[in-house]
């Protein structure tokens, strides 16, 4: 580590989540983008589809972008790389299964063309730039998840995204101790490290306990056997295999996604499922239900997702059947307990048998927990460290373990997105701020949706929409005909024959009685009729044409 | 018991939650009602304040309603019921607290003109028509709670609306076993109780943990101290003033439903405050920092509360500040994820150390959770049981539970709200169904928003509005003048510069073309033209006017 070298280091995007979908690091002139993943959108965030970093910064810098590592498959870590690849064309570095699912990701969007993607295995190391960077294998829900320990001549730097510690994982790889405690000897000057479940005392249970509980659901099962959960999760769906086999089923995967994941990780031998285990779906609809397990997605109960239409009754190629077990191998991410809640009921209330997490432990998270954040920071042993992926709650908490086991606490850095990190001579301190929010992506436009759009949508669907069409005498002021009335969200139709007609002479007598006649004046005492009438407020709008 | 007596059991109201607000009791023709409470909507019920439960049954049976019993003075058992007074004047029976709520609820809505209040001790016993109701102590976190014994021609029930076995609760009035011991002696028909935490093994911590975790808050705390929690948890509240006595420190409610329940309470004998720890709110904020505590609402992190507009920086009376300590006593409601995690991300931004039930044990449920739910049914032992208050999921599971200590299964009816349960000659059927659904109130008129008014809402909310205004020549056809726009929702500012002179051409195009002349028309072209640039749908109006 050599004097006056400076590091910046930028986490962006990911509503309040630090760093989560996509972290900056700069030196001199180049620029090293480590993940461009997307997030899902609060519920007040009304009909978003996503959310990807504001990465505006790197714009007039697209040039000194020297590469993009991506630490693993899920969509938080990839799913805006074809947004990103649009505007910042640098070569995309990635293990072999990750690599896979951003070139099937691509290639659905028609975007593979001028794409340079490298597959990297985890041990390799790569130069990039000012930046070497070193993979390691890291346990996660997902295979072939890297760490990595990037050099660079401000020093060196442990860049821990999602993981745990699992000594049973579904492929039976675990963690790269080794590479860890190789990098510590060397002297690691800063780690950064995922925070999710920083708030969850303890250690994460190995995905190995799954197993068991999957077991016992199938032996239980009068019938056909629905597995939900997400598409990228493919160790879940691994060990449903497995279950599969022991129990002599055969197993269909339902849903675009699920598919698409299941024959790329199975190629590149991810995932293994005998050939005569596997059958398509159309045919394991016809088979008897105690020889089928289904897989498919929707386990957070999203209403447009296979479960979701199962549940409503809605879903076109099979419906949910008296005797059939639904098992929602997830947790509700938070937002969506109601829409899971709701889905689980639906599902009861159709014969259908639902486990859910609260009832066996057909799911755990991917994430470390306290304990084995605190061994990390422990064998890491960083000068400097900077919690990450996680809302400042989590970072706070994480940065308070980071204290306990040793970390001084002038060492440790809580920022948020956009707050730019310096390591100059082995300390850390804050920079200028960028602009690190986050941009809707909303139908085919990007961007176009500001919070002043937010706030309208909010307002419209508070109290819905009153419309007012008049015709005016342009030598009178007096109305040619009946105010025409449309209104939406605001009126059941019972009152509306109440209310209308009432509404109707109002304005008649206010503006034949020529009171008032600019659209704004006409508004206004609609409103407050509307106001009085029904104590709420729908947005009027009045449109007045004079002949 | 005699036979062919009948007994009808319809629970009602509170959205998935059966009988979580109403239970309605009908032998011959007399009617009792337990319980007129409200429900908080879920997200996607936009713009609607709370909800009630549907007793539209009752209404042309208003005369034959012999009492309204109400267990304890929590919102959703007591929130509707100047809506229920205002159909059904029936008198209400509620121990001295509940009943204090209740009355301070009505004089705040001017609705205490012609109500019969009536107090009754727990431990005492009323006869209203067909029905002899013994009111039992039992634990929950409002004191002076209670569980019901029913007695009636068709037999003997249990009614247990919220309850948990707390050995050591706050005000040191356990529940009251020897007359459960007793009711089960005489031999208890039916059973129905408290659901909400059936899929919690174990049992529910005392509420006296809480003491202790409050020392180590206050003790630690540098500054201010502002508790958050709900208005009608009076047992909280004994806990922080204790805390507070102990602690040397001065005690102030803030918020109107605080200041007034701690009030009555502490009128009523429910709360005790030492005369000097107490000091208004005005006096607190000119005090030392380090002798405050402040007790409010907003736990939830509702952004209308006092929490909400302290971590937003929009309170009125007084600000978050460094060195604050801000305890949030509650858990946050399914639903209210988002809102809470957001408040503490706020307040910690500003500089206050937020403690939330992940941190420390500030707040247990007051709900039994697996193991003093099967204690009660060995308690009781009852001949048939009906699990209530809570969604399918919960009943489902606490008819799993009532089935393991031995109620045969066939005595056990899971039912939801408006199906009708019959009890006769000791056996439980089900008899028809009535409409049993939930009533929206939003603004002063109940029931106007039905679910079609909620879609459209849905519908503005997800991509807003687009209207167009336009003068045509009646003659010609032709526009007199450029089409007016206006729009909400749909786009920023920036995107409508661009886009909006180009929807102006293409509908003159459109209308001087002679093509279409017909507002739906203009309307479905102007429609696909706008999917095709944005691919987004706004509800779009059109308002053609013919000069």
């Amino acid at each position: 580590m050599s004097k006056n070298k400076k590091l910046r280091i930028i986490p962006l995007g990911g509503l309040g989540e630090v760093g989560k979908n996509m972290t900056v690091y700069e030196y001199g002139k180049d620029i090293l983008i480590v993940d461009t993943g997307i997030m899902f959108p609060e519920n007040d965030m009304l009909g978003i589809d996503y959310i990807i970093p504001d990465f505006n910064y790197l714009l007039d810098k697209a040039d000194r972008v020297v590469g993009i590592v991506i630490t693993h498959g899920h969509e938080d870590h990839i799913g805006a790389i074809r947004h990103v690849l649009d505007q910042i064309p640098a070569p995309v570095y990635a293990t072999p299964l990750t690599r896979g699912l951003i070139e099937a990701k691509l290639a659905r969007n028609n975007a593979l063309g001028k794409v340079s993607l490298n597959t990297v295995e985890a041990g390799q190391s790569i130069q990039l730039g000012a930046f070497q960077v070193e993979l390691f294998h890291v346990c996660h829900s997902i295979p072939d998840a890297v760490g990595l320990g990037i050099t660079t001549p401000a020093g060196l730097l442990v860049h821990m995204s999602d993981f745990k510690f699992d000594h049973t994982p579904v492929d039976g790889w675990p963690t790269d101790y080794a590479k860890l405690a190789e990098l510590s000897n060397r002297g690691v000057d800063l780690l950064l490290s995922d925070s999710t479940n920083s708030e969850r005392p303890g250690w994460t249970p190995s995905e190995m306990v799954i197993g068991p509980a999957l077991d016992n659901v199938f032996a239980a099962a009068p019938g056909r056997i629905i597995v939900a959960s997400f598409a990228s999760l493919i160790s879940r769906m691994q060990q449903v295999a497995d279950a599969t086999v022991r129990h002599k089923r055969k197993l269909a995967f339902a849903g675009i996604s699920m598919v698409d994941n299941a024959k790329i990780a199975r190629k590149l031998g991810y995932l293994e499922i005998p050939e005569e285990t596997l059958v398509p779906l159309e045919q394991a609809l016809n088979m008897d239900s105690k020889q089928v397990v289904l897989m498919c997605t929707g386990s957070q109960g999203e209403p447009s997702s296979i479960i979701g239409r199962l549940s409503a009754g809605t879903n076109r190629q099979f419906d949910l059947k008296e005797g059939d077990t639904v098992v929602l191998s997830s947790h509700p991410i938070p937002g969506n307990e109601e829409n899971v809640s709701r889905a689980i009921n639906r599902m009861l209330r159709r014969g259908a048998d639902v486990i859910y997490d609260a009832l066996a432990p057909i799911h755990v998270s991917g994430h470390a927990s306290q304990e084995e954040q605190k061994l990390l920071l422990n064998m890491v042993k960083p000068k400097n460290f900077i919690p990450i992926h996680g809302e400042l709650r989590m970072l706070k908490r994480h940065a308070f373990l980071a204290e306990q086991v040793g970390v001084p606490a002038e060492n440790i850095l809580v920022v948020e997105n956009g707050e730019v990190v310096e390591l100059a001579d082995g300390k850390l301190s804050k920079g200028e701020r960028i602009p690190g929010g986050y941009v809707f992506v909303d139908g085919q436009s990007i961007g176009d949706i500001d919070h002043g759009v937010m706030r309208e949508r909010e307002k419209l669907a508070r109290s819905g929409i009153f419309l007012i069409d008049l015709n005016v005498d342009k030598y009178s002021g007096r109305l040619l005909d009946e105010p025409e009335i449309l209104t939406r969200g605001f009126l059941s139709p019972d009152d509306a024959e109440k209310l209308l007609p009432e509404v109707r002479h109002r304005i008649m007598d206010i503006v034949n009685g020529g009171g008032l006649n600019a659209e704004k004046d006409i508004a206004s005492a609609v409103k407050s009729f509307l106001y009085n009438e029904t104590k709420r407020r729908p947005m009027v709008f009045v449109t007045l044409s004079k002949a």
